[in-house]
C-alpha cells in the first residue's frame, strides 16, 4: 500500500543510520554484527514491514532474538522507526531497499524465520516476476535462511495465495503449516498469531487470511 | 455419503460380472485388458465414484479413452451401473472395492489420471490413516499412474483441502494447477469442469470448491 509522503520520516532516517540503512550500497559489506547488541541470537527477517506494527510488536515480544525489518518505502520505514526509537526497541534494526536482492545485503545462513506478510498481489501475469514468491525471490530467501530455518507467509490474497502454493511447492519447498482461514485455526500456530495492521482491518471484515509456513528442507 | 441400501442395486452388480468387478479377490489378477474393446486408449481412474455422475459424463464424453469408477457402497456402483447399462456407455468398468489396497487390482503404470471427488474427510486426527490423501493412499496412486500421469482432486471440505495440500507437498509431488474457488477461476481447466452431483448441490450454495492437479514427476 502507497503512503503519502512525509516529509518528517525521510528526515528521521537521515537523522538515525545507526538505526536504519537507507538504500545501502550492494558493493559495501554491511557490519550487522556491531547493529545488534549480540547478533548471536536467533534472527528473523520481515520482507515489506510497512506501517511495522508486526515487527516492532515482535521484537518487543521476543527479547531473546533479533529483527531485521526491510521495507522499500522511506514514509513507511520512517514510521516504524519512530516507534523503534521511542519505544527503545533494541533488537530492531531496519533496512529502506528492494527485496530482489536481499541476499546481497544479510549474510548467508543466518536468518531463522523470514515473514512475508500481505505483500503486493501483483495479478497480473506480466507482473508474476515482481511477486514475492516468484522463484527468484525464493532462492533469495533460499541463501539468508539457516539450514532448518523456514518461511512464514500470510496473506488475504486468494490469487497470490494460490500462485504461491504452486511456486513453493515447485521450488521444492516442504509445507510445515496451512490454513485457508488463519483466524478461524485452532492451532498453537494460529493462536500465537501476532497481526498486521492491514491484517487486523481486513480480518475485521470477516474475510479469511490464508497463512504458509514452509522450509527448504 | 452412505446410501440407503437398495435391494436392486446388489442383484444388478451380482448379474453384470463383465460390468462391475465386485469385491474382487486380491490374489487373482484381473485381465482388464479383455474388459474393454480397446485397453491401449488413455485410461481414467476415479476413486469413490458416488452415484457416478462424473464418471458417466465423462465416460460420454471421451470415447477416446477409458474409465474405471470405484466404489465402495454397492448400492451407490449399482446405481453407477444402471447408468452405465442403460446409456451403453462401453468405455466405463466398475469395480466395487476398496481404494486401500488399488494397486493390487490396477495394472502398474497404467492410468493417465486419477481423479478423486469429494472424498470423505475424516476431520478427526485418530482417522488421518483413511483420508484418500493419506500417503499410504498416495503411494497407491504413484504406482498405477503412469510416469507422465497425473491426479485431480477435487474437495469442498476446507480441512480436508489444506491436509491434503501438505500431505501431497510432503510425499514430493508437483502442484500442477491450484485453485481456491473453481468455479470463479477463469482457466481453461475451470472452464472444462465436469460436475459431480455432490458439487453441483455445494456449489449452488455459494460455498467455494477447492482443486488440485498434482503429478508425482
Amino acid at each position: 500500500m502507497r503512503l503519502r509522503n512525509k516529509p518528517w520520516a525521510q528526515k528521521l532516517v537521515q537523522e538515525h543510520p545507526e538505526a536504519i540503512l537507507n538504500q545501502p550500497d550492494p558493493e559495501k559489506k554491511i557490519d550487522w554484527k556491531s547493529r545488534f547488541d549480540d547478533f548471536s541470537k536467533p534472527l528473523a527477517i520481515e520482507i515489506g514491514s510497512g506501517k511495522g506494527q508486526f515487527i516492532t510488536t515482535l521484537a518487543k515480544n521476543h527479547p531473546e532474538m533479533n529483527f531485521i525489518g526491510i521495507e522499500l518505502q522511506t514514509t513507511a520505514a520512517g514510521m516504524i522507526l519512530r516507534t523503534k526509537l521511542e519505544e527503545g526497541i533494541d533488537n530492531l534494526q531496519l533496512m529502506c531497499a528492494d527485496a530482489a536482492n536481499i541476499a546481497m545485503f544479510l549474510p548467508e545462513n543466518s536468518a531463522d524465520i523470514i515473514y512475508l506478510n500481505f505483500s503486493d498481489p501483483w495479478p497480473k501475469t506480466r507482473h508474476e516476476k515482481r511477486r514475492l514468491t516468484y522463484k527468484s525471490f525464493l532462492r533469495e530467501y533460499q541463501t539468508v535462511l539457516k539450514d532448518d530455518g523456514h518461511l512464514e507467509f500470510k496473506t488475504d490474497n486468494q490469487g497470490l495465495f494460490e500462485y504461491s502454493l504452486v511456486s513453493m511447492n515447485n521450488y521444492g519447498m516442504k509445507f510445515d503449516f496451512l490454513s485457508l482461514d488463519l483466524h478461524h485455526n485452532k492451532s498453537e500456530i494460529a493462536q500465537n498469531n501476532v497481526e498486521t495492521e492491514y491484517e487486523h482491518k481486513f480480518a475485521a471484515k470477516g474475510n479469511p487470511i490464508y497463512c504458509l509456513h514452509a522450509s527448504f528442507k
